[in-house]
């Protein structure tokens, strides 16, 4: 085989794991859950956040973003933050 | 003079000028502005954040940050703002 189709052998073996994080992060009102989604949202790999105001969670599914990076974006909004 | 002496000089003529710059942030409960205050007072270099709900602004007062960096700042908030 030439390299081209080594790498789409290689491209579509290559697995994309989603994985998602979930931290308690508190939050009072809808602009408080509005600031924390918009927030992760704009970040580049994140696919997917969750709020759940009466548990105060905040879920958020990435393939390529660390559990540490969200961590420390959801600091940068302000609101306190711990692992769920 | 020697050199001790002449960055004593330079020290003692550098003077400091304390700049305000203010923004129109979207804050709807103590939560809110509570998060955008906690944002900024965490930054380096921020010496004083006042907030106005009703008139929905923050007032930051620094020496040495940029208002492009205050603003950039509020936006890792999550929080819609605009200079004021």
């Amino acid at each position: 085989m030439g390299l081209l189709s080594n790498n789409l052998l290689q491209s579509q073996n290559h697995k994309t794991i989603m994985q998602t994080y979930t931290y308690n992060v508190k939050m009072t009102c809808g602009g408080c859950s509005g600031a924390v989604t918009k927030a992760l949202s704009k970040m580049e790999g994140i696919d997917n956040v969750e709020i759940d105001m009466e548990k105060q969670l905040v879920a958020v599914s990435t393939s390529s973003v660390s559990k540490e990076d969200i961590f420390e974006a959801i600091k940068k909004t302000g609101k306190e933050v711990s692992p769920a």
